[in-house]
């Protein structure tokens, strides 16, 4: 790596990368920045700095008052265990207490609530003196003008809810500051040796230590995360409440960094202590942590970087200051002038400028679309019951991945028809291969099959049917000016159609050999793939009719990701059934929680579909599989409802995941992946995937679909060495297709021994269900 | 215990008893009861008897369709792995598969659905058609006017999703048949040899055993309820879903029967294998089983006693009906005539019979109240912030107990101050104690005041402050035509009190010796209690003024509560704070499912109040205790909002309560105690109490205060050797108070290890808290 004065960055090309924001904050401040001093840290670099709202002053105060209460008490005798004595009320502030307040730069200070607060004290009175200098100080800093409040996180994380006494403090900040985000600082583990150094208030009225950092033990490196946990779940997941999260001197495992990947970063605290000396002798990070700062800056809106400690500091402003102005008049005789002083870049500020520079660019599809798309929830489409726009399509139409694929799928199928001599349904007409477009849209798929054909020499008869009216004008029109009438387009419902009639022979009525569709959803059969193929399939000609795709399977994984949470628990007062709805989205602050182990994969798939099934679906099942009416409905299906025509195109499944490490999920993604064609020969199929780890290797840089996510209306938390069990259905009752999913947690608490520790409700999509 | 034969019915005395409903179910039953059948077993003694829905045709016609599906599928080479072909679908009922149809008794016949389905089943054929036949009998048995249907319920409990399989296929049936009661047919445990004997669908059509009892192995006694527990979780707690809970032989431990006590039972099943024979050679039961049902049978709406296999079955009818009606003449002769046959009363129902002559009768007040108010929900009384009407007084005053320990604690308060020569506070003018009733109501305790100075011979000076105006008018007509005019009656909010002046001194104020309130509520403080006293204890002489009460503790316990949580849930929508409101109610179905262990005892103390504070309220501070204004609000209290004037009436506790069996848990329950007077010789205090384990020796048959119930939003699982962490909040921002509570739970599973394994949200009656 070059040193960061080698770099100039001019000289960088403007290809878009991550954009970081750099603050700086001193953990010895006493008093707010003066104008001067903020100028001069801008000067130097930084894009904003913290500042205390409190001083000295103030801290002293409350000590006092504390020590002086207690004496107090103990003249008059009085009973220090009788609870209904009352404590002491921290009264208001006065401007003796606080430099903070309305001024320029306000907005842009980053209020820093005092570090030796102990919200977590098991002494009630010190609880209660802490939680009243926290609501002074929100209160206050809310009126002075501050956008962003960052509180010190707690000091521990064991039990004796005392994490839960400071989350309730916080959750009543965020109504003390009502309009203000909130920041916790919190380490991303507790790393030995690195604990917060301001004395709390209990040190500092002598009382037995109740935030005492605790005997060094073995290193459990989730306990901080439990502790963010318990606070965003006490203030319900606020859509205020983040986490600023110090970066350790020794860069976690992977589970860990994913674990707070999903997590609303705003900041990301790095200590001077974290940085080498490079060879040159200026500040650098290691190989790790550059990856790990790296991985996080690659959100739509970034977090922040704050610099903790690595100067300018008041003094070093008081000596640089007293170089540039050695005088009161030269000082305002250059500030007259509008001179800017020349003060060095921090270089600590220099080097992440220059990590800045070495950013792998976004690629034109993150600037394009992905970045704007992350974590956001769209309802799924319903192209069957309504008509798309022009605009709809164009944008599925863009992503040549998935029509190069169809295009090889749809060539290897007519390869394999004429290298195995297969008849054709036109045979004893003519020989034409009789292919349909059933869904066209505006027509990719018909240019892709037009091609192939000509790739492949393959004489064909093209129909194009499509159930949208407007989308048809556009059909007809492409026919004659892009396929030169080739095509035979139909105005028509696949599901209704009267199949290809054979030209001249308007009697005949002949069968298909090739259907073409593009049915499929982010889950595969969502968007009624299975029950549209069902009603257009009796004119697919047996035995050899082929269906493109020929399958597909529906695939789950479930995730912690608290952002889409926090989405739709605000949701849920104008949209109900927010949290029993299957969401697409381009999933992105998502930690899967499952690891893959022996026979249980992270992404486990629930059900499959082919075409054509061996049996038509039910209602021609009798007719054209010559068995008895007795398998015919109507009967009663599985459904309310139901007659159980659509049964065969329900699915049911229980998957296993296993989650060694501790967490919380808040619901399943779901992805899927088809087989577009498999070659007789048993050479390799022609696939599609929206799997994490198959995408690249069978549908690199297909972006038509997002995943899905089926939403939990609770958060789960479950133990170390849990198995979360899955159910979920396709279910049906003639009329429209929902999910319905549940998951249980069950703990190995030994080799032999697992508890069932938790469940989820039954969630059902029913009321947003497909209609068809 | 004397034989059944030797007692009459017409005998026994009229005492309210709890009434037996006893029903008859035959196993063996095929088809449908005639009318004659019915009418027989009515004349045996029985109340109602269940019927089938359909009969053995409808059965092999379901065995013969699955087999022929099979065998043709097979003839066809069709993949039966292929999801996608479609499976049989059973068609609707015809006359030959059912005699069961709408008729004269058809409301009172309990429809039994067929117990060879099989929902469990992991093959989704079996499944499929068994949701089928449940789903046709289901919405037939309703179209005939069924008011409740009994579903055996599932085979075994052990996982692979079984369980979730048969609840949701539940859920369906719940909507297929959407105004009747569904029962489901529950063994208490597994007990061995005592499984289902008919043979499943995947027995009859020669499957492996998906419903094979299993290997016998260690038996866990919570299987059977973990089942249930899963079903109506699935089922949403559906207020149509009941238990039909099947007796077993051996009766099991309190706590086994006290988790099922808590759930809604319908029906009790009592098979003939449970009886024994008695010397005489009738049925009769254990003690322990007698014991049982007892237990069962004192609900406002007792189970019914559905009796198994005890006779008439179809063979003792016919054989009894050829020797009533030898011929058809004869046999419409003896209708025509209205003439009743004369049937023996089966000794089954006979010993039933005995057995509910023999039960305990209710109380007076059960009978005249209690039992109405089992489980029912009542918002606590603001009586601060509403005016209570006559009758609400009239009820409170309707509890002697409650009032003779009032009474008792003032005499003793009384002969203390006499015994001890303390000085009044009217010493100097005269020596009367001064005696202040606050919140007078219509004067019960006034009167008890003046009953007490009576039989201590104390003289008193007595005021009685009320600030009900119409209350008010009720208290000045007692004075005269009750009291001889003895009381000086004020019409004032007790805060608002300027004290009592000394007749014929007007310009002094002097001060209350002894001051008498009854302002607590079923926790202690939820009627805010301690803020009116802070009001007022500025006017109790010092040091000597005494306060009855003197103090009170409120105290939790953790319960499951199944029927209360189904009721909160269909409120919601009406009164989206249900969850976050603390109910007062008679909890009676519930089970406690903490265990009394050392140092963590079932019931625990959340906090205390005690009267007169060693300093007056917040704002009197300073001036009485001569201390600093520092102390002195306004500052900022702990709430947003508050400046915290009575932050010295907020509390806090954590509470660790033991589970040592799993179980769920959907709220705490909340009681108070109260030292109205501890005599300063250290004598025993005159208390009162609420709490399940001391209101029988503290104040038996006080019935003024019902529990308080604090809700979960979400029921709560967890495992065996659970901790359950209770932390709770008093809460209050000058203007208002209100309670907070959270539960976590952690799991032991090792000497060492206690895991994390789930954590309620923080719940807050912020939006109902009570306004002072």
């Amino acid at each position: 790596m070059a040193s960061p004065g080698s770099l100039d960055a001019e000289s960088e090309s403007f290809e878009p990368r991550p954009f970081f924001t750099i603050g700086q904050h001193d953990s010895n401040r006493r008093e707010t920045l003066t104008d001067d001093h903020y100028r001069h840290i801008l000067n130097s670099g930084f894009h904003f700095a913290t500042t205390p709202i409190t001083n000295d002053h103030f801290k002293q105060r409350v000590v006092d008052l504390y020590k002086s209460f207690l004496k107090e008490r103990e003249q008059w005798g009085l009973d220090l265990s009788n609870q209904s004595l009352p404590g002491p009320v921290v009264s208001t502030l006065t401007d003796e207490d606080t430099n903070y307040g309305p001024g320029t730069y306000v907005g842009s200070l980053v209020a820093y609530c005092s570090p030796w607060i102990d919200l977590c004290s098991s002494n009630p009175l010190i609880a209660s003196i802490s939680r009243q200098v926290l609501n002074l100080e929100l209160a206050y800093a809310s009126f002075a003008g501050a956008r962003n409040i960052i509180i010190p996180g707690p000091r521990r994380d064991d039990g004796n809810a005392a994490v839960v006494r400071y989350a309730r403090a916080v959750r009543e900040g965020l109504q003390v500051a009502s309009r203000i985000n909130i920041i916790i600082h919190m380490p991303m583990y507790r790393e030995p040796r690195l604990e917060e150094k301001a004395e709390t208030l209990s040190q500092l009225v002598g009382e037995a230590g109740a935030a005492d950092p605790g005997k060094e033990q073995e290193i459990d490196i989730f306990t901080s995360w439990d502790s963010w946990h318990t606070i965003r779940s006490v203030c319900d997941y606020a859509a205020r409440l983040y986490v600023a999260l110090r970066i350790p001197r020794r860069v976690p495992e992977k589970v860990l960094q994913g674990r707070w990947f999903a997590e609303p970063l705003y900041y990301l605290t790095v200590g001077a202590e974290i940085f080498q000396k490079n060879p040159a002798g200026y500040p650098s990070l290691s190989r790790h942590h550059q990856e790990l700062i790296a991985s996080y800056m690659r959100f739509r809106n970034p977090p922040s970087l704050l610099l903790s400690d690595v100067g300018p500091d008041a003094d070093a402003f008081a000596n640089q200051m007293a170089l540039e102005f050695p005088s009161l008049a030269e000082a305002s005789q250059a500030l007259k002038e509008n001179r800017r002083p020349t003060v060095p870049m921090n270089p600590y500020v220099s080097y992440i400028k220059h990590l800045e520079r070495s950013q792998e660019p976004f690629s034109a599809l993150d600037t394009q679309s992905l970045l704007s798309f992350q974590d956001w929830l769209q309802s799924p489409l319903q192209p069957l019951a309504d008509n798309l726009e022009s605009a709809t399509y164009e944008v599925f139409e863009g992503d040549p991945v998935k029509y190069n694929q169809y295009e090889l799928a749809i060539a290897k199928a007519m390869i394999d028809w004429r290298e195995q001599k297969l008849p054709t349904a036109q045979d004893g007409t003519n020989s034409d291969l009789v292919v349909a477009v059933a869904g066209a849209g505006r027509g990719p798929l018909v240019t892709r099959v037009l091609r192939a054909a000509e790739s492949t020499g393959t004489s064909i008869q093209l129909w194009a049917l499509e159930k949208n009216q407007n989308a048809y004008v556009y059909l007809l029109g492409m026919n004659k000016r892009v396929w030169n009438n080739k095509v035979t387009v139909v105005k028509t419902d696949m599901r209704g159609w009267e199949g290809p009639k054979v030209p001249g022979y308007d009697s005949l009525i002949s069968k298909v050999d090739i259907l073409v569709t593009e049915l499929l959803g982010s889950f595969g059969d969502n968007e009624l793939s299975p029950e549209c193929l069902d009603g257009i399939q009796r004119h697919l000609s047996q035995p050899h009719g082929i269906s493109i795709p020929s399958s597909y399977t529906a695939h789950l994984s479930p995730i912690a990701t608290p952002k889409i949470f926090a989405d739709l628990s605000s949701r849920v007062t104008g949209t109900p059934d927010a949290f029993e709805t299957p969401w697409v989205t381009l999933l992105y602050a998502i930690d899967f929680v499952a690891q893959k182990v022996p026979d249980h994969p992270r992404f486990q798939q629930a059900w499959e579909f082919s075409h054509p099934v061996g049996l038509l679906r039910a209602d021609e099942f009798a007719e054209e599989a010559g068995m008895a009416a007795k398998y015919v409905p109507p009967g009663v299906g599985s459904m309310y409802g139901s007659s159980g025509a659509n049964d065969h195109n329900t699915r049911y499944c229980h998957l296993t995941f296993v989650c060694p490490t501790r967490g919380v999920i808040h619901g399943l993604a779901g992805y899927f992946e088809s087989v577009l064609y498999a070659p007789h020969s048993g050479k390799e199929p022609v696939e599609i995937s929206i799997l994490p780890d198959q995408i690249d290797r069978k549908s690199k840089d297909m972006i038509s679909w997002f995943p899905i996510f089926f939403p939990l209306k609770k958060p789960m938390y479950f133990p170390q060495d849990t198995e979360l069990e899955v159910s979920m259905w396709r279910q049906t009752d003639d009329t429209k297709v929902w999910y319905e999913w549940i998951v249980e947690a069950y703990a190995w608490v030994g080799p032999k021994t697992r508890l069932k520790v938790g469940e989820s409700e039954l969630h059902t999509s029913r009321n947003v269900g497909c209609r068809f």
